[in-house]
């Protein structure tokens, strides 16, 4: 068997069955490789931001791995943006990217670039593979130091040779799986003493502690210690509705998180790094811990973050049913024109039990978390880096890792012009994917920050470079241009009727909804 | 006036009068400072990917550079594809990354990343402005080194705070301008001489070498010394059609171009590299350079290239007039079903003079170039460093640089996926560009490569992953989408007229051709 063939091997042995493909020349070995069994899945992109966002969605829904398939440098450039995402999210990613064969590399043939330079600083984790008897251990490494804890981008460079040659060693078997470290007691304590000080107290968590287990827990503690409960403003799986305890989002705009932190003499980070503002702005604080405020750790990233809110629970000798839990109800189905407020309701009023929202709605979602508070659970993807054209693909992801759960893409319309080409994966694919597209024909959130930055409102050519008009972009077109049906809704009821319709049928379909 | 204003006005003072951009918050002063005059014209692109392949095309038709503009590492990453393609061809830009203030960058943000580590792959020269007194001479820097020559692509990146915050020394006057280096007569004299060997020889020309005074002087000395003509494969912009001296362009498959290359005992390098395999394949060389071929280099990157095949014309007394121009000729306009044949045709029948040709026609497009080789002067860009997604931005960049030329581009359908946001920029900016999609539902050139590298064929599910039908890509919808006209052709007649209207009309438009 070649290297190739024992690197697919051992990605399937390692529990990787999923691989988001978009190969060049150099990869034709793998691709070759992928009719054997057993083999991962290959599920073609036709652009790697495509692969590397659905890569992110699928781990944060799996909670395990996919594999990608990217070709030299520029694939792996590409891609990049939606690694840096998962970088934040710590997303585990096996990533592999295929290179020249090792003696062509001398040649600086015209693909040959510095790949090691692009991975680094999105890979938690970067080998090449120097000979294909390597290529099955590296693969097994790669995937247990992708799922850490905590998670990251590993990212597997393999030459076309060590791909093609014959492999001495076959597939390798999983390397043991590395388990999150338990808080040591004396940590709970401190915090615990903290929370009983009588002084103004938040919780602020992230990563993992966001999903029902650690909510349950904090939740407990929080109403024990008369502490505020916030969540880290762009959660990775943000598990809610009703029934499961709610928290406040830190917000994104650095004005609401000092307001939110306000007074706070203790903040408590759950798997969560201290808060900062986004962007700098000019006179404005990068650091949002209001002055006097004691930063305590309770769980670092690759921690038990659920176990160490259980144990703080108990130290604060919380009762088990103290937690608060989201109370059912849904807004009314609303009626009239559409609007940013019968969005919202449209959701609330339809989203179903079980839904995965990829949320990259930016400016005109603002509204829809509060209008699905008590919907029917549901888990909750955000943008954890920054890095626009997240939406599409990692609602692709989801929906794999997820045949069976309707998934709901909120997508601002300027971001989903970076990797539209997601579209055309889910109808090949056949997924449940009903995107939603926020078009206001702007990118919104830069009329915003031009003015927060303190730079002056611009002129004609200024604000021009921030209009989505002129011309409006036709998001049914390009739906259907890839295949997935899609309508443009008028009205805030047949908003609702094609939300109904996008969750209830099988495949993908796209609602383009002009605020 | 602040950093940014200061950049604009230093740009504009030296030459860089346009500006393809994709800003985010942190360029917001950048952008505000657009309405200032001087400043360079401000061209919105929906992707990084556009932003960068479009500053290419620009330069390579404008002979100087446009700006880019931006954001942080993650728009790098979107844009680095067509920065290896433009670092292939030696083409100048300005590459603007607008960065977290200074002082931003110690609280890892989301969006902080390494953005040094990401741009020194693609980067000849690379700055980042510490402090706005610094932008306007680190500005004036990166124009001179992105010029060389050889050109390069010269990263600036510009700090949120270097950009706000006031600029003692204002704008700064342009750097004066390297020139080509002249090639010592000793090398012209020792090139002659080989020549003069009686032994077979070949020139072999690239990058400025390819332009109209270069072919002259190149076919000059080849027609006296029996010497082959031949050209780079990816020329940068190769002038070419009636009353131009041809070359042949080095075949892409490294049998092809071993077999132009066989028997050759002597090979002069024109500002091009030494022929090398584009892939490595089992058992097949890297170095394309026959056994017993004496390689001469006439002309570095960087040097004169057209002055130092004059000099050699004059060392071997060629006569003046002794270049082979090539003769005026088109096909006749073909009729009956689309294929690679009446394509080619139909695009011989109907280049109009002085069009700029825009090529990524990859697999099917393989016939144009004899057909249009005796069709009025024409430029040919071509893909110079393979990462697939460069004919829609560089020819929408192309366009920019010369808007009273018609630019054809040739776009395959899965390259045109990469990069499709172009074609909003065409319509947004009312560019004459007449975009042929040739459309064969597939990654053509990976079937062959399949082959090529050895692999057996693969089974269903390895083809699967190189098969772009199911679902079929509607790229008149897409067009549509984006607001350029579009029509799909169903005949050779059909395609004629339609290419013959797309030239003469102004503004985009796109034509598919199923083949």
């Amino acid at each position: 068997m070649n290297g190739a063939r024992a690197l697919l091997s051992t990605l399937v042995g390692a529990g990787v069955d999923v691989c988001f493909a978009n190969p060049g020349t150099s990869e034709m070995h793998f691709v070759a490789g992928l009719d054997d069994v057993p083999s991962p899945r290959g599920v073609l992109c036709l652009f790697e931001g495509v692969v590397t966002g659905a890569a992110d969605g699928y781990a944060r829904v799996a909670g395990r791995p996919a594999a990608t398939l990217l070709h030299l440098g520029p694939g792996l450039g590409n891609g990049l943006a939606n690694l840096h995402n998962a970088r934040r999210a710590r997303t585990p990613i096996v990533n592999i990217v295929g290179d020249h064969a090792t003696y062509h590399a001398r040649y600086d043939a015209p693909l040959e670039s510095d790949i090691a330079s692009i991975a680094r600083p999105v890979s938690g984790w970067y080998r090449s593979s120097a000979r294909a008897d390597d290529v099955a251990g590296d693969a097994a490494d790669a995937v247990a130091a992708s799922m850490g804890p905590p998670g990251c981008v590993a990212t597997l460079v393999l030459p076309a040779d060590s791909s093609w040659s014959e492999s001495a060693t076959g597939p390798c078997a999983p390397r043991p799986q590395a388990r999150a470290a338990t808080v040591p007691a004396d940590t709970v304590e401190e915090v615990a003493k903290a929370l009983r000080s009588g002084e103004r107290a938040a919780l602020l968590l992230g990563g993992s502690a966001l999903r029902a287990p650690g909510l349950h827990a904090a939740s407990r503690a929080a109403v024990r210690a008369g502490a505020a409960l916030l969540g880290e403003t762009f959660p990775v799986n943000l598990e809610r509705g009703a029934g499961i305890p709610a928290v406040e989002r830190l917000g994104y705009f650095s004005e609401m998180a000092q307001a939110q932190l306000d007074g706070v003499r203790h903040l408590v980070l759950v798997d969560v790094k201290s808060p900062v503002s986004f962007f700098a702005y000019p006179g404005k604080a990068s650091d949002l811990v209001p002055p006097g405020c004691t930063v305590h750790t309770l769980a670092r990233p690759g921690e038990d973050a659920a176990g160490a809110l259980e144990a703080l629970a108990e130290v604060l000798d919380a009762p088990a049913e103290g937690a608060e839990p989201a109370a059912a109800g849904r807004p009314d189905r609303p009626a009239g024109p559409l609007s940013a407020e019968t969005l919202a309701a449209a959701i609330g009023a339809t989203l179903p039990e079980g839904a995965i929202v990829a949320d990259e709605g930016n400016t005109s979602g603002l509204l829809v978390a509060a209008a699905t508070a008590g919907a029917p659970r549901h888990d909750w993807l955000t943008l954890t880096g920054g890095a626009i054209g997240i939406g599409l693909p990692m609602a692709t992801g989801a929906a794999v890792a997820a045949p069976d759960r309707p998934v709901l893409c909120l997508q601002a319309d300027g971001s989903a012009m970076y990797t539209l080409q997601a579209l055309w994966t889910q109808a090949r694919e056949g997924l449940n994917v009903t995107t939603v597209i926020l078009s206001n024909r702007s990118y919104a959130i830069l009329n915003i920050e031009l003015h927060r930055v303190g730079a002056d409102a611009g002129g004609p050519l200024a604000r021009r470079l921030l209009d989505l008009s002129d011309p409006d972009i036709g998001f049914c077109d390009l739906a259907r241009g890839m295949g997935v049906p899609a309508r443009q809704v008028e009205s805030a009821e047949e908003l609702v009727g094609a939300l109904e319709s996008g969750f209830a049928e099988a495949g993908p379909t796209l609602i383009e909804v002009r605020l």
